[in-house]
């Protein structure tokens, strides 16, 4: 930020100010939404704009992530709570500001045993089955507002879709109506504007463009009191701003709501690392730091935290709005700000009578774009296996919750890595033509000798694997008579842990057994440093360290 | 079993039957002491013994492992139940016989998804952890019987410590005399026998010297009552054999039951099959199957729900005794059933009058060799990411129990390998004197060309490092100018996943925009299959696929 300042040129004003404002408009209905969403009153959601926004403008790397409420996070607030307190009670309200601390704090845990530079350490097929799963639950979540229809808190997903098809006849037309129109005008609107708008007011019709949402809120405000709808309205949002102040619990409570919290960290930091990167990439500029951005957004998390709001993150669309709308740099925040204190001080109560049913409208509008079975189809292509995480990522959100879902989809692409690496790819090798080449005896016409074995391990030794390898060699022994050598060839082990050493002291003890020397050819320099600093080397003797396979298998069989 | 009885040889009989003899005569006081330790009445560790050893005699592989009551498990049967219901309790005991269910369920789905081919998928150092500490939870969890002492149940393992010492004065001198004396008559009983019986009887010093429990249990039922102690006794044990039936339990339990059900399944398997792996490699057998082993592993947990009994596994002390004692077959097994039934249907009043104290004695002296610390201080040694993973699990299962432990040290185990292959070993590379062979530059006085950056990626390319490689790589162009082509060495890559493949479809767009080629040599038979199934290979002509990285070098830059 201070940064950004000292280099700030005077033409970037304009910009920043009109993105700054565009996404004030965009977020006040937001907010509001994304605090229905959470179980939380409406100013909850205004309230998550305030300090999140500023303390991301002063610490935040990306010029044009827009932090503060949240769908995603909204939701799995939502779900992480209503087992615990009444939404909307003050309790809920007490406990998604205690979320929001720990949220911070992981977050901030996150920052100093530097997880930004591990950069992608979750499966994007998990992150995209979780959105597009997440995103549907949202939507259906709306189907209250969006029906008018009352919508008893139901066991499942499953179940409360069955009760909305179920009771379709009591849905209000009207509200369904309004609803329709509202997602049409806001789907509609930009290339209305685009069409409308001659080409020479470009930048006009863009900001035009992107007042979507302004539009409805204004119609909605004005227009829609006066036909008398029986839709659910938003109600008093207290005036100005909120009491500082840290949420009060017991520690049993702080207790119960740590996984939750882990994993809403975790989500809300991957969530805006995509958008921001994504962000960087289209604008081709740099300095993006992930582990900036860990701290950024754990200080903006206890920033929501001590004013009465709940966890927030960078969101997908009004990040894409700013940008779009040309914001060059932090200070476009700024300007957000200004704009959502200015609502809460002056115009709370103009959105007491706007029905529900349009912040419904423009929830669903932003959420459709993360519905996305593309990236399942891509994956399955590629390999089964990357399918299957995004299948089963997508299937348990549906099924369960989206905490339970995003750690399945998380332990199953471990465990399916693990699996693949746990039977490594073993190659018996020989000398090709008469070159240095040495390459697998099964595919290639080699030249080996009746002595020697020579096997190259794909993969790091490390405890998933270490009695494979041990099993692959002694029952290639047993099918074979006359062998004195076995020669490991280390090109493609990368790493060593200690379970690999004890599997290769256990080999060696074998091969002892049955008089057979074991040799180590191309080892890595990593991997030969940590069998150094044991007494491996000394125990292999007679057993020798070659530098190349050419070399053991000249010296041992002589070819 | 039907394999070993068709190839049965004569002489092998008297050795089952002594083996299997000396082994119940260990397994009921054992059998009676785990099942106090899992907070059950007496009789289900002797009911333990009963169907499991039958169906594991049926069905395992091993010739002398001995399934029944496990301390761990005992210990891990408690822990999980004891939020659910009074341990003692009827209530407790349905748990229990539900929890047998759910372990043996999951440990039939390993079978079914073949875990046992996996081999070692969880780390030696947790397992090394864990059972240390678990050994020192379940000495401390005898402090009642063993001093006399009255400790109620505190809520953690520290607090029942520091309890213990704060009342020290309460514990009973005659109690401690006598739990002392009972563990040094174990420990020294062996050594004793083998001192007094001269050399030509060495079979029956052998024998006699692991009778020591038998003559514990002997002298505590003969003269201990005798001398009129306040010390604890086992009290009545039902007499007879076990009435077959299903836990009752209502669904939410049973829900409840999954997490434990899976850890105990987990540990359960792996505990006995390093023990059964342990012994066939001391009496050099071989014919050990783990997959088999999961399938017999989890009938007999059926067979100990049905009994009621609790989870039961594969015990390393009686297993040992086992072998030793010279067991050749599984009928070893079948003679310490009958063993155990004579026993229940006689002998069950005999043990009435026996001290708990004594049985905290026999237990302690079984778990002792459990804890082993300098595991942890190898692997610390070797790497300190391996001694910080047995560190963690060691503490982690002291200060709160052994499923979070167990968890938390699998998932550190994951975290760290997934850490250090997400900044994986990426060397730029140059030809190495005049030969083929291609070698670090950093390392080596290698040749190259100004044109042409040629690296080798020392990983698999998979969704922990995907970023890791493109940043390395536009970090290295624009240090330098002049480089027109980036060769991709991909000897070291063992597979790619979809997040790879994405990785370098991004790559690519990034070499396109800074008008760069790049190029991929020396990759893998799978890697490219894979590529292959993608239209990639189209998508980066003209960039090219060289054999071996000194053909690119000499195509694109000459040297």
């Amino acid at each position: 930020m201070f940064n950004t300042l000292r280099n700030y040129q005077r033409e970037w004003l304009s910009a920043d100010l009109a993105a700054g404002l565009v996404v004030a408009i965009l977020l006040v209905p937001q907010g509001i939404a994304y605090a229905f969403l959470a179980g939380l009153p409406p100013q909850a959601g205004l309230y998550a704009a305030l300090l999140p926004l500023f303390i991301y403008a002063m610490l935040g790397t990306s010029p044009s992530l827009a932090v503060g409420p949240a769908a995603i996070v909204s939701l799995m607030t939502l779900e992480s709570l209503q087992q615990l307190a009444t939404p909307g009670s003050a309790e809920f309200s007490q406990l998604a500001a205690a979320l929001a601390v720990l949220t911070g704090l992981f977050l901030l845990l996150f920052y100093l045993i530097g997880l930004g530079r591990w950069t992608t350490f979750i499966s994007h097929s998990v992150i995209s089955g979780f959105s597009s799963a997440a995103a549907i639950v949202i939507i259906i979540n709306q189907s209250k507002s969006l029906t008018g229809m009352s919508v008893p808190r139901q066991e499942s997903l499953a179940d409360t879709l069955w009760y909305v098809l179920q009771h379709l006849e009591q849905a209000l037309p009207a509200v369904m109506l309004l609803s329709a129109a509202a997602i049409l005008l806001l789907k509609a609107w930009p290339s209305l504007c685009r069409m409308l708008i001659t080409h020479r007011w470009k930048m006009m019709s863009e900001l035009l463009g992107r007042s979507g949402p302004l539009v409805l809120i204004v119609l909605g405000i004005t227009l829609v009191p006066a036909l008398n709808l029986p839709a659910e309205i938003v109600g008093d949002i207290p005036s100005g701003l909120p009491q500082l102040a840290l949420p009060h619990l017991n520690s049993e409570q702080w207790q119960s709501l740590l996984p939750s919290a882990l994993l809403i960290a975790l989500i809300g930091y991957l969530e805006s690392l995509s958008v921001a990167t994504a962000m960087a990439r289209r604008a081709k500029t740099s300095g993006l730091n992930p582990n900036r951005e860990l701290l950024a957004l754990g200080i903006a998390n206890l920033g929501a935290a001590v004013s009465q709001a709940y966890p927030v993150a960078g969101g997908f669309g009004r990040s894409m709005v700013n940008q779009a709308a040309g914001a060059r740099s932090q200070l476009a925040g700024l300007f957000t700000l200004a704009g959502i204190i200015l609502v809460l001080v002056v115009a709370t109560s103009w959105f007491t009578v706007l029905p529900k049913a349009l912040l419904g409208a423009i929830i669903v509008v932003a959420v459709i774009p993360l519905i996305n079975f593309q990236d399942g189809l891509h994956a399955w292509r590629f390999q089964k296996s990357d399918g299957l995480v995004w299948l089963v990522t997508f299937m348990a959100v549906l099924a369960s919750n989206a905490e339970l879902g995003i750690s399945l989809g998380i332990l199953l692409s471990l465990v399916l890595y693990l699996r693949r690496s746990s039977e490594p790819h073993i190659a018996e090798i020989g000398r090709y033509k008469n070159s240095d080449h040495f390459r697998n005896v099964q595919r290639h016409q080699v030249s080996t000798s009746p002595q020697v074995l020579m096997i190259r391990v794909d993969e790091n030794l490390y405890f998933a694997n270490t009695h494979y390898l041990n099993e692959y060699i002694i029952h290639r022994l047993e099918q074979a008579d006359g062998i004195r050598h076995v020669v490991l060839v280390g090109s493609a082990i990368n790493h060593i842990d200690f379970n690999g050493y004890e599997g290769l002291l256990e080999l060696h003890q074998q091969l002892q057994q049955l008089n057979i020397l074991l040799h180590m050819a191309e080892f890595k320099g990593p991997v030969m440093d940590r069998l150094e600093s044991t007494d491996w080397l000394e125990r292999i003797k007679p057993g020798q360290v070659f530098f190349t396979a050419s070399d053991a298998l000249r010296e041992l069989g002589h070819v």
